[in-house]
């Protein structure tokens, strides 16, 4: 059966409105399963049950990560020309190039973990529209960036971990955080790249000036992707919703990774029930943002970069939670006693 | 060269006087690779000190994380007839042989992060003495388990996990804790594989009556070993020290690691420089005992099963980390604009 795809935001709407459930059968044996592994009751931790919702996903009582896809997204926004970052817009193309050398963090990490990895670079010489302008995006151009993320996830992924590169998209995510989660601007923006506080002020105006020419729109979590997001979240959006479709677990990257699931969240109640937080970042609101997702990080360990590098190095604890999961012995297999 | 060895406390604890620094020209290299690396600085966060830490131990600029070594220690304990554990003694002679038959949790994730994994019971069938009554080791069976471990370690390995197996040992690492650091015996007892109440107050009990036995001789770390500890705890002590005598980093696992490493600790300040905490377990005063050596967990995801699970899950953290400093384009290199 081929993939369903769409044309128009309502016809992307729809199919979210009609995503699936994990394996109820794979869910249960996995349980049984778990309860029977030689060691005593839960002290895996969160491992155990991070195992069990790779396996209701997958659709079997013993899951595997043999083929995790890492996607990397990358767009240019029209905000940047705002002074919202402390690097240059051309280094978005300039990481385009070192992603596809093998010379990125990202490159590393899919290596180390045994992950495939694709670039997909949305027009980085056309940036969508300065947002507190006009909509950053047509509803086309949304559309064609919902679809580049749908088109790109390998339906044969045992795992998919979704990631970014867009100088000035912190502003962008912060911009849709707010309008879906509501607060001030100034509790959404942080630091990025590494702005100074002049940058992080900057930041603030431009979103407290995106959600002012938007007002009207923002009731709708679509139209907020399209008004204040940019191509490379929305493939993000794109690329999450197509995993679900799939029944593929997803990991969750950073602030940016976040607000692009974030449209799903409200969207369609339950839309993030594949995804698992990768990581707790540095950029200030991901905690925030995270909570509002109702996730709990797998690590925290200070990382503020982007390309899927939190989430990438994520794959190594649902790896080892797997390898358990999947390959222990039973207390009847092993002739140990129970406690 | 052949490694030092010793026959005695005495000559051990020589020997942790003498222990090597870290290469403080490999530290000063890696430092300044890390800040060329095509990224925002810092933002790799704890990843950037982890990987130059290792450059240091390892003495190069570039450090690799192909040979790691799991090593488990297993002991039996004179006090395990004390009530102390959900599970009898005999387990711990079955998990030796579901670890040697490859079906335990430490088995799989070994496997899952590319590490050699070697098993080491000590007498098994000679539980130590209740250290209510007596000491649980004479000098003899003290440095004879110090060297076991001491032994253990491969000098070619790049990176070492020290685990253990011992129905009861929650409640020696218990003592000694609370011997080398102070504190009453309900601050540093917990539920180990799942003890009830009534089980919780008869650890600290046996802690408060060997603390009362041994008084006179817990000034001397390594007589705190000798007389609260047991085999594979002492023989956890042995290992961590040889990792340092051959500048091979530890990553500490749970509760008992962190006992025997804190011997070291009070035996030799700096001793642990060469090791980082794999994580914070959910034995109740893994925490307090992580703060007390100074060392900040990589993972904290709820394990409590010892084996060194926490530790080896921890591996992908620092093999992320490696091939991240090792592995990335500096900004000449991949022609990116610096901020």
């Amino acid at each position: 059966m081929p993939a369903p795809t769409f044309d128009s935001l309502s016809a992307f709407r729809a199919l979210l409105d009609a995503l699936p459930a994990p394996d109820a059968e794979a869910l249960k044996a996995a349980s049984a399963r778990n309860g029977m592994l030689t060691k005593p009751p839960g002290a895996l931790g969160r491992l155990e049950e991070l195992a069990i919702w790779v396996a209701g996903w997958q659709g079997r009582e013993k899951p595997v990560l043999e083929r995790p896809q890492v996607l990397i997204f990358a767009g240019n926004h029209g905000i940047a020309a705002r002074g919202v970052s402390a690097f240059p817009a051309e280094v978005t193309v300039q990481m385009v190039a070192n992603f596809r050398a093998g010379g990125a963090a990202i490159n590393q990490l899919a290596k180390c973990f045994g992950a495939t990895m694709a670039v997909h670079a949305l027009e980085l010489d056309r940036p969508t529209a300065d947002f507190t302008q006009q909509p950053a995006m047509s509803e086309a151009e949304a559309v064609a960036a919902l679809r580049t993320g749908w088109d790109a996830v390998d339906p044969a992924a045992d795992l998919v971990v979704v990631g970014e590169m867009g100088i000035a998209n912190t502003t962008a995510a912060a911009a849709i955080a707010a309008a879906l989660f509501g607060g001030a601007a100034e509790d959404w923006v942080g630091r990025g790249t590494g702005v100074d506080n002049h940058g992080l002020k900057r930041k603030a105006q431009v979103v407290t000036e995106g959600l002012a020419r938007h007002t009207g729109l923002l009731g709708d979590p679509l139209q907020v992707l399209r008004c204040l997001g940019g191509r490379e979240i929305a493939a993000m959006s794109g690329a999450m919703a197509r995993a679900r479709a799939e029944r593929i677990p997803v990991v969750l990257d950073g602030f940016i990774a976040c607000a692009a699931a974030a449209v799903l969240h409200r969207a369609a109640p339950g839309a993030l029930d594949h995804a698992v937080a990768g990581h707790q970042s540095a950029e200030g609101a991901h905690g925030r943002l995270l909570a509002a997702l109702g996730k709990e990080p797998l690590l925290a360990l200070g990382l503020r970069l982007g390309e899927g590098s939190g989430a990438a190095l994520a794959i190594g604890v649902l790896k080892g939670a797997v390898a358990c999961h999947s390959g222990m012995a039973t207390f009847a297999e092993a002739g140990v006693s129970e406690g």
